[in-house]
This record gives C-alpha cells, structure tokens and sequence, in this order.
C-alpha cells in the first residue's frame, strides 16, 4: 500500500509512505543506518538482509528520549564525516519517533541538507512522526525547540516491526491514532471504539487511516501556518507534562493521552465539547491503558511553562481543543483564569 | 541602491539587498541582535540609534573564525530561549561573515525556522557572505561542513561600519571580489586593474557589482546543483589551508587569495589558462598585500584533505578553473598527477 505525501509549497519535493511494502532497498550512494541499541539487536539483521547498497555504515545510539539532544545530533554528525559521507550519501532513520526526527535533523544540516528515508519501528513513529517533515532535538527549554522542516525521501512502515514493541509503546502510538480521529474524524473514531486494533488486520486500516488523514493536513500546511496545528492537540499540555518528568516517567504518546484529556476539560469548560464526548474519549484511552491524569506541583509554574512552547507566538498560548468527536477548534485568547482553574483540577494536596 | 534577489525556486522568499540605505529598522516582534565584541564595542551604538523595535537583546560572541563551531551556536540560541524569542521573532546578524554564517544558522533550526536579517559589517561579509543564504559553522573536518540553505529577509551594507575595518579585513573582502570578477567579468576584472577601491566611490562600485554578480548567479542556483559552485574558484584549496593552519594564519578572503592563486597554476598546467592571465590575477591580488603563496608540509595529506569537502561528491574532486579572464570551467577529472604536481610546487624542503 503506498500513499502520497505532496505538498502546496512546490518547491518541497513530495515523497510516498509505503506500508507493509519493503521488499528491497537499492542505492548507488553511501548510506548511514541511525539507530538505537534496542532496535538494532532486535532488527538490525532483517534490515540488512533487504539492504542492497555499495557501502554502508551504522551509527547506533543510546535509546530514549532523553538521548534527543545535541551530543547524540553530533555523534550521528561525526559519524557521517568519518565514514566521508558526501552531498549524494543517504541517511536512514531506523527506530522510533526519536531516531526519526534525529535522522531527519542531521540530514537536514549535514553539508547544508542530503536525503534521508524514514524505516519507522514504533507504531507512534508510523502513524505521526513519519509523515510530516519535522525534525528536532530537545534541550533544556523543552521538546522539539531546535529543528528543521525537511522531509524524507520516502517512508517505509513495516508491520514486522511492530511485533516486538512492548505493549506500553504500543500503546502511545495509539494515542496519536486516537488524537487524529478526535479531531479530524468521526466515523474513525467510532470505528475505534468498535475494532480492537491490537489485532493486525484493525491495526494496518488505523496506520492507513492515520497516515493519511495526516498526509491531507501537512499537505495543504508545510510549516505550520495554520490547520497542522490540530496535529499538536493534547501536546501543549504534554511536552510541560515531559519536561517536568525529565522525559523519564511518560513515553510522548502516554504525555499526549493525558494532555488530550486536559485540553478536553478545558474545552468542556468552555463549552466547545460536551461531557459526555470527553469521557468516550477518555474511555478510549483507558482501553488502551493509557495515562488520563497526573499531578501537577504547582499550577502557576505549569501555566508559565506554556509561553516556552514554541508553538506560544508573542506570548499567547495556543490551545487546540476538540469541538464535538471530529471536529476542533484553535484559541489563543483564554483567559489564564479559566486555564488555572482546570490546571488546579489536577493539584492534589 | 537596491539590488533584488530572486530565485527559481518559487518557495524561496525573495529579497533585497540595500547598500547605504539603513535609515531605521522597525520591527513590531521581539529581537535579538547576534554580535561580536569588536563590532560591538565600535558600532552597535550606531546600530542601536537606529533600531525601533518593541523589545531587543544582544547575544555577543567572541570574534573570530576559530569561534566559528557548535558552541557559539549554543550560545545564540541558548540566548534566544533566555529572552524568550518565539517563531515571530527576528535576528539580526551584526558582523562579519562568522557572525553572519552562525546567526542565519541558528535562524534556520531555532524553533524550525525564523527571520532573520544581516547587516555585514566587512567587506567579505557585504560582498560575499550576505548573498545567497548558506549558513553554517565549521568543525574538525573542515569548514562550513554543517549547515542549511536560509535565506535572509533582508541585508543592509553599510559603508560606515567598513571605515574601521583594518586593512588586511579590507583586503580579504576585496579577495572575493575578484574572484567574482575573475570567473564572471571580464570588464569588471580590467575596471579593478585601473581603480583602486580603497577609495571610496570606486569602492561602493565595486561591492555594488559584486553583489549583482553573485545575486545572478544565486538566483540561477539556490542549492548549488551547477552554476553556483563557481563561487567556489579558489575555496577548494582555501578551504584546506585554513584547516591547516588553524583558521589561525590567515583571514578567509586570503586564504581564498592563495587558493586562486593555485587553482591558476592548475588551469594553466591544464592548458585552459594562459600564464599572462594568471599573473594579472597575482598583480591584482598584490596590489592589495593579499598573500599569494603557501607552504604544503605534506602534497599527499593536502590531496587527501580534498576529499573531506562537501563539494566532493562521490568521491570526486571538483575544481573550478578560470578559463581566460572572465570564464570557468568545472572539472571533476582531474588526475592525481596533475593535481599533485602543483601541489608539490608549494612543498619547500
């Protein structure tokens, strides 16, 4: 199955997502593999078997979250100079949504920019980060802050991989699934409610469903300027939720389940969304064993973490809320009242 | 002066370059000057009487090639997250062509991308690094070896900040100049020989014209997949002489001097140039006490280094030779012998 990824701006080249389609890979030029530890034991050996290349070399990082940071950009860097990686060298991103966007940096600005194709391991990574063009590491002002748009040469989702991804990574990935039906589909959504999609058959249709719905949104917003902010609803309130636990207590999608039900308490709140949607949306999760709540130490000093999200233009917050199952609605004029209250909510004594 | 930099690739926002046209800047977004502590301590007063904006900072670099690298890069955007700068938020690059290469770099991946405007406070910088949008910083395997394509939303060259330029500054800008002369224009070349741009009037002709040539040029060839590499007559060689020495010895435009200077010999061992056009081009450069020889410790280890530039792809080595005054010639076929016969020239027992 193959779906096209084009974009309005003409000058960004369009590329495909391949699901379930990597039979060979073929290349004349030089290429690095980027992984992380976990991922190269598990597949390393799969990968190569399909890899048909004159010269090839792998980089292997430590896996984590905590690794998305400047010291692993630039041992990916110097690993590409030592192996003389060259303006027509390839990159492939082979892990989950870290190694993607790292893969994805590091080509970007590797000898001002050379191509990179996406290998994605994790469901979280197939269903978001490899659709897109974003590419970023994290650093001590939060996630995702230093970065680049620069979109790969194509993507390959494979399903083999999946297989061995712990129940919990599992299951973030399914937050991203969830929070693209929330907004961007209804009858998605209920097909969720109705189809287990642990089970391969469900789980192909809802990486399909997903890449796609995704794909139509970059596509008519490269960079941002409007509709692919939806695609950040629930992750205002997780990357603070991240960053307070030092990325070490929530995998991003767990961050994500619990920031959509955040975001859904405010637009209850505020009358967007009805109670009774935010709970199927939240019944949702929980099926899935995800996160939907979490304690916040201090409401003020969460709330002043919002205007270090760069997502905060002249120091507004954007929230994306939810209006009714398959629709949304984007504000940036809430009152800091009405979005103490609701932090408060979430302050256990 | 207004001189309109437009490019093929229509994603690419176009732009101008003013020359002795900066009255006042005013901006309605957030700003953070990126600067160096000589140009500072001569000009920024003079910069900041002109500035109208609604809130400013100056992040301060030490000056120089050699701080060039992945730390000063961290302290610009590490800066920009203290004060708090968002996507709408604005850089201005103040200095020379480091300052100018590191803040147009740390414009492209902060946050994804901002603005970011130079205002080039050498020769070099004004004729050279203000066009065409590459950016980046240096590290142990060479030069610029990582950075983006980003362009400026506009440059402004200011006569005034050259008055304080030291001579050998001043030469190594000219240096460029006539490298773009050499390659590009033949009158423009014959229009050096006969006036002396360290005059004044002559000398805002001369960046003016350098300045149209490389726009030309740029607009033809955004990212440096033909013509644009012309621009590089002379850095192949340049390129592994600052290496060599450091960045220590000598100031880009005369290590770019030198590098014309061999890439000469070269074209005229290769019958493409005739030895009286080689020895205008070294009057030329003497004329301005630019160096135009070198010391090779090893031909073998210079050779080698060719092949760690970013321009050598696949393993091949190109050169950008004048033929005649006025024309090139791009060869990746040069042999080894050739190549090394010249080198061995700048060996001295």
């Amino acid at each position: 199955m193959k779906i096209d990824i084009a974009f309005n701006e003409t000058a960004t080249r369009s590329y495909s997502v391949y699901i379930d389609e990597l039979q060979t890979l073929s290349f004349d030029t030089k290429v690095a593999i980027i992984t992380n530890t976990t991922v190269s034991s598990l597949h390393l050996t799969t990968l190569l078997s399909r890899l048909h290349v004159k010269e090839y070399c792998v980089i292997t990082l430590e896996d984590g979250e905590k690794y998305k940071n400047f010291d692993s950009l630039n041992t990916i860097l110097n690993g590409c100079f030592e192996h003389r990686l060259d303006r027509k060298s390839l990159l492939i991103a082979f892990g989950g949504g870290v190694i993607g966007d790292m893969t994805g940096f590091a080509a970007s600005i590797f000898q001002r920019g050379i191509d990179f194709i996406q290998i994605p391991t994790t469901l979280l990574a197939q269903v978001d980060a490899s659709v897109g063009g974003k590419t970023g590491i994290n650093n001590s002002y939060g996630k995702n802050l230093i970065g680049t748009f620069w979109q790969p040469r194509a993507v390959y989702c494979e399903s083999t991989f999946l297989k061995t991804l712990p129940p919990r990574e599992f299951s973030a990935g399914v937050a991203e699934i969830i929070k693209m039906a929330v907004t961007f589909d209804k009858d998605f959504f209920e097909w969720l409610e109705n189809h287990d999609i642990r089970e391969d058959t469900f789980l192909k249709m809802a990486i399909q469903k997903s890449v796609e719905t995704k794909a139509r949104v970059v596509a008519l917003d490269e960079r941002e300027g409007g509709v692919r902010a939806v695609l950040n609803y629930g992750h205002t309130f997780a990357h603070i939720i991240e960053n307070e636990t030092n990325y070490e207590t929530y995998l991003h999608g767990e961050a994500v389940a619990i920031g959509m039900v955040m975001a859904n308490a405010l637009a209850v709140k505020l009358g967007f969304l009805d109670e009774q949607s935010a709970n199927r949306v939240k019944t949702l999760l929980k099926c899935y064993n995800l996160p939907t709540t979490y304690t916040i130490t201090s409401a003020e000093n969460f709330y002043n973490a919002f205007f270090l999200d760069k997502k905060s233009a002249h120091s507004r917050i954007t929230f994306i809320l939810p209006e009714k199952i398959g629709g949304f609605i984007i504000k940036n004029d809430i009152s800091k009242e009405n979005v103490m209250e609701i932090l408060k909510e979430y302050v256990h004594a």
